[in-house]
């Protein structure tokens, strides 16, 4: 790696396309060749060639991107008197636009994170502390937010009928995950550019992880790159990765490979979104310039508006079917888990394809609104193909945010439930709100043990449950017969 | 027709009733034998005599209708210096009695287009930007509006249960209707007076519908002339016409048979309206003078308020039977579909009687309030009846506004889906509007389908749904045994 | 009767005990041998003494009611210009007390009557215009208003499905109730001390019957006398009388042998009211001297609060069986009808005791919060026991308002509903507010009917509804088994 | 006990740990040997060394508790002078740490009690009458208060169905309760600290009771001691008393022997918080130093915040089992019931257990969040195990505030209803209070048995309700078929 100083005035010299040095956080690297295959475009780095571009780097990329990609040759030297005009690390860009004060300098006004008790607490603060557009991103949902709220309300409807006079005085709410250790029956569901909340974005999750003895599932989208997260958290730490298969396959292969050399322990193949749902919260906010260090996904704004979650998924490939998984799982040579199962055939499906785990869920009810609410399709799976259970890991998420909503979940069978947009919205306290939040969650478990009157997971069961309020929702057996269709008269 | 030039002082001579001309739009006419035939009353045309009378002219009347109907030779000439005194095309008349900007200056602050993202969007414009009458003309409904709002309710109730690991790539969601090609499973229900919204009223549908590939179905209270929408629109463009019978049976006849002339493709024989419900937002503002350019229907404020509803509904045949359906298929040559069935019996006798499709509605919650619901009609009548839907077509209509509620109707039999008030928001924009409302409704369905997992509307079968939520709400087989009345005695 | 002039000169002389006249209305009464039978007390009246106190016997008595009960050697003469303090007919004593506008300087600000389009437009204008005491009184219901807003809950979730393409030309919805003629389903509610909303009181409400051919069941505890109430209306016009037994029975016996002699057509016994219900609104203002007419009832604040209702029951025989029925039936004579029946078993027994009619009425949710609304015990009695409605009469009130909740009743077997809190409320507009009330409810009816396809009532059967979505509410058969109770136990 | 006079400079003295005296209201201690015990921490006392601590002793404990634990000969004898820096009697700290003014001069702005007519009325007063902090630890309930609102939402969804025509003169509502007399079919629940609300605490309760004749059942976080609270009421007074075991057994021992002692009839052994739950509410407000004087339970914040509930909490045995009951009945020698049981094997279990009688509580939802609400336990145990009420008395609390809540758990087979925050609310107005609410709610069970047709609570049986609101939340017979789990996978 090259240590030359190099001044401003060389810098500035190099500041066209066929010649195009750019400085990022002290660093001349020299982009000339790259500048055709930026995924962002070619105009944003020719606006900045010849210059210290850090801040407008810092607004869409995470650190360590450039290093990762970029041959050591191209890095040309170091620049002089490069800290005067570098901002504070990780101040997001929509910020600057909107006028707003960076991240750093808000975080005086959040109140101090042991006020912070309990999971929607987080969500408050969020709504607050984050760009407008950040939170447009993180909170929204599909068009209407009917699955959305639902998969909230269904949770909450769902009673508990506590045992009594048992001793539970040592309480175990431990849990292995496809054999991976894990200090509670619930992991970090993936969740698309945690950078927004914080500088530290993922690294922060995999921190929290590693201390909390939980296990991250890391997204496709996420803001750094996969191996800094990775990197971040301990080497024996086990992580799972979200994957979008991307039309282009040989960039997914190419992925695949990477998360097998990093030690990855479990690819989730994300099912419930071919394409992505209609976020209108998210739509009505123009996106800055975002792009995913690890899919590349890059958001602009066009005429259906700004949605970055629908931006950022034009890569993803709808033709994705049953007989890919063979692929997958050959190329990465990891165990699969589907990751968006709503239907009890699709469970069914993915015992027959062999696969090890289905995570069921509606992406958050960020995908199709009106879908089942995910703790239905659990209690529907529980009922109507228990076999299922005994096959395959189940995972659930959506609306998960009390440690009694987890119980649940894992009384039906579940083996752990996925905790997303929480985590996002924790990192508004980076690590250390991870962590906090992983410590409400623990001990809101321990005590809905407790108070259940069982000290491990085991002893959840269904007899522990009244679902009475909502088992007239599962779907019956079809009270639609036959129609002798003609066919040929509708069809075009 | 005559081009000879008419001046002021001339048209001035001709102001009495029995020598009466008046100008429109730069043409003079002579209106003395017409005067006593006016709907709308000799007094106002009396006003006008010796004038250029534009303006009032502008404010009922859509443009064309004097062409239409008086002959050739009442044209007395072109008016000198015309110009100068007419207002902007269509500016409304309320706007102006209440102190009011006309439509055109409004439109300015009305948000850009391509912000409004869906269906309620456009209601929500049109709240604020239509005038306080025509806002509670379009948008009321029955007494206390349940039938209206569980119209809508109903429908997102419905869960969906998504598929997943499809090809989704290439989505096909058209549609035949009644023979007639359409590029999406829904079409234009019909709807009063598009005018008051915008001066092309109508006209501007009509345009839309021609730029999307969709079907209008015309209302029978339109604004514009039979004749004049369906010449703005294209040689080859299928139109289908909602029919109200007049209890002056030659009228319907002459209309039918206009309307056999003008190559409408069905006929949309209303059944669910023999008196206008009672819509008290309607009632409640008084009523200018309007008048249907297709009926002839007017309204005038009377002691029951000045609901333009009711007002304009005077003329309907209330003694029209299933007996009469032969008539007007006969005069009309058209396949017949009835609009306004609720329950399973008459979707029975629909059949026995031989129309070619019916309609599921409540008139959008607009005739009797508590009617079940449209989508619940939908549901019953797929449960009890399936034969019904392999004899004829299907529509509904009532609350539709989300690409995944018309994929519900389709899932559920239906053919095709009206979709009624929404257009007449999307007006605010002209025909614009109208194909950006298509747009955005076609995107919905397509984004759905994709995320249901399938890519044909053949598709579409009640296995996509979850109606457990509603299904209790089917009538129930009859839990009221027979009662030996004592008939007499109650009995006047 | 005396014409004698009295001076004021001489009416002062007789102030005391032992020789109090007084003047009303320019008469001239002694009251000495009555003071002690004042049910509002002796002070009052001695407070009084040898004055003219006619604005202080307006604010709580009936015209005529020292006419009817003071013989006519009491009447002393007339007053000597005794026009000048006597305040506008009918001003009510709230108002004043308040410093509020007594009610005939009020009338200019409430909206003329013919904006009023609805039941509950009159509601919302009498919870103006009336004294906030008044409309406590008349609007409150037990505690927690469940019974109150369920009866009309319930009624709006049964749905109607309508029939169509029939001849509606001509309606009928006359009625014949307990063999006597009403022009519409329904009838005037019993509610008590209907001149607190206007000076005409009852008497307007039995002309505005008689105007539209309905018949008024007059409240027991009416504020004109019964005589007054009948005259008022035409000679052939029916009425009804409801009773509430006195615990001193023969005061019972005198009312009824006068209602007999009136030519009252039906007692309704109130059985639903052995005690007042708890109604907190009422309890919480302040009583004004008030007294019955008919019953003579009075209220005085006392430590439970205020409670008009509470206040003047205290009359009320809280040991009536039903073996008291035989008595009641013969001194008056007349068809007996059981106001309250709020179980299928007491219908039975209706039936087994040979009564006329029985009400379904929980006192429009005044007397036991969450007994069971009204409609549902209609729709309870009709499932279970059809029989009875072939044997008695049967009606039903609470929470009616609109014509097609008073529709649903009639296709579920009612012979008729009562209206009760609608026609208190029109009497802000007296006479014209009670007819232009009950024109509503006709115009709704026939609309109705007609948007249901039928053209008499006859027709109108549980066909008609879909009662699905409150079936479930119906008391299932038990579910509770015996339990071998040690009574001694929790018996004291 | 010492009489001598103590001059301030006598007691200024004794300032130090190895001598440390302590005046109290007018009572001069030697807590030197006691300064090491004290629960509250030695820092405190060493801080009042030498001191008339009179202000910080109230602000935290009850009268009498000195007494009560230190032997006669510490009283070093009586302080002069001591009068003038006594605070008003019971102020409470936090109000003057908050700056407001204690509760007797807030009492001013209190409503009149007379105008108080329900438990909500108290409840609102309360609100506002109590410190912030005192209002949180009362009325909050575990995390997202489901089963807090559900416990009354569901009593007020059975519905009753009124007898008619039944003599109801005379009533009768008294109640035995495990064989005791009780004027009312209900008690007052145990509440911890009631002293927070009045200077009298539970010492008005005990009076009130005694008063109205009914049955305080004493908290075992009361704020006086037990003896005070028991001679505070009638000789023949029975009280119950309710039980958290301590993990240090040996002071259960002590505690239950004194009860027995002191003549309590009954132990009530809590069950359903083996742990505190969750009060949010009450963990946002920073605790004062808070000392029970029965169980010495102090509160002090911790991390998780400042509940005063979980805080208290800290000294119960998280160990204890069925079969540690007998070792309670043995103790005590006094008859058990188990409060807080919520399922239906474990009221069966209670049955073979042979304890007395259980308690259908889930702490009024302040343990676990969505545990079933208290009154469907009770539907669930009537339906599905009605030889339990055969077997031993059942009672229930959790939102009872009407009287007719309570007749509907009476008439679902409970011997007796718990009334618990409501009592804590009336205590504003200290034993007036408490004595006026139990006036109100016997008025309220009057009047409820007389509208429903009955004159003894042996009459109240499930005929009187119907349930069916609820009843499809009775958990319905076990649809989730057994799994036969890969038990090891999930395991750790």
């Amino acid at each position: 790696m090259s240590t030359t100083q190099v001044s401003f005035a060389e810098l500035r010299r190099h500041d066209k396309k066929e010649d195009c040095w750019i400085a990022v956080h002290s660093k001349v690297w020299d982009l000339t060749e790259f500048i055709d295959e930026h995924p962002g475009g070619s105009e944003i780095l020719l606006k900045c060639a010849g210059t210290n571009a850090t801040r407008e780097f810092d607004a869409v990329h995470a650190p360590g991107i450039l290093e990762e990609n970029l041959s050591d040759d191209k890095l040309k030297g170091i620049l002089e008197e490069a800290s005067s005009d570098v901002p504070p690390k990780g101040a997001v860009s929509e910020a600057r636009e909107k006028n707003e004060a960076p991240h750093d300098q808000d975080a005086q006004i959040n109140p101090e994170l042991h006020t912070l008790i309990n999971a929607a607490d987080f969500e408050r603060v969020a709504s607050k502390s984050l760009t407008p557009k950040t939170w447009a991103f993180y909170s929204s949902a599909a068009t209407d937010l009917i699955t959305h709220q639902q998969n909230k309300a269904l949770l909450r409807r769902i009673m508990i009928q506590p045992r009594i006079l048992r001793n539970v005085k040592d309480v175990d709410f431990r849990r292995k995950i496809l054999g991976h250790n894990s200090n509670a029956p619930f992991f970090i569901s993936p969740a698309a550019m945690a950078r927004l909340a914080h500088p530290d974005g993922e690294l922060a999750l995999a921190k929290a992880a590693k201390t909390e003895g939980i296990i991250q599932c890391i997204s496709n989208n996420a803001s750094y790159p996969l191996g800094s997260i990775v990197e971040s958290g301990d080497p024996q730490q086990p992580f799972f990765f979200q994957l979008y298969v991307n039309s282009e396959r040989h960039k997914t292969t190419e992925l695949l490979l990477k998360a097998k050399e990093l030690g990855i322990k479990a690819i989730f193949v994300t099912v419930d979104a071919p394409v992505p749902g209609k976020r209108e919260a998210d739509e009505r906010i123009a996106a800055g310039s975002i792009q995913s260090a690890i899919s590349g996904a890059k958001a602009t704004n066009d005429k259906k508006g700004g949605g970055l979650g629908r931006l950022m998924a034009q890569y993803i490939d709808k033709s994705l079917t049953w007989s890919d998984l063979a692929w997958i799982k050959e190329t990465s040579g990891l165990p699969i888990v589907l990751k968006g199962v709503q239907n009890v055939q699709d469970a069914k499906m993915a015992v027959e394809y062999g696969v090890d785990g289905i995570m069921l869920s509606n992406h958050g009810g960020r995908s199709l609104d009106t879908a089942q609410p995910a703790i239905l399709n659990l209690v529907e799976l529980r009922m109507k193909a228990p076999e299922v259970f005994s096959k395959l890991e189940v995972y659930v998420d959506g609306g998960f945010e009390r440690g009694s909503d987890i119980l649940k979940a894992i009384a039906l069978g579940a083996t752990a439930v996925g905790v997303g947009r929480p985590y996002l919205y924790s990192l508004v306290y980076g690590q250390e709100g991870a962590e906090h939040l992983t410590q409400i969650l623990k001990d809101e478990i321990e005590v809905s043990m407790r108070l259940c009157g069982i000290t491990d997971l085991e002893q959840a069961s269904p007899d522990l449950l009244n679902t009475s309020d909502i088992d007239h929702l599962v779907r019956s057996s079809n009270k639609f017969p036959a129609v002798p269709w003609k066919v040929e008269r509708a069809k075009l």
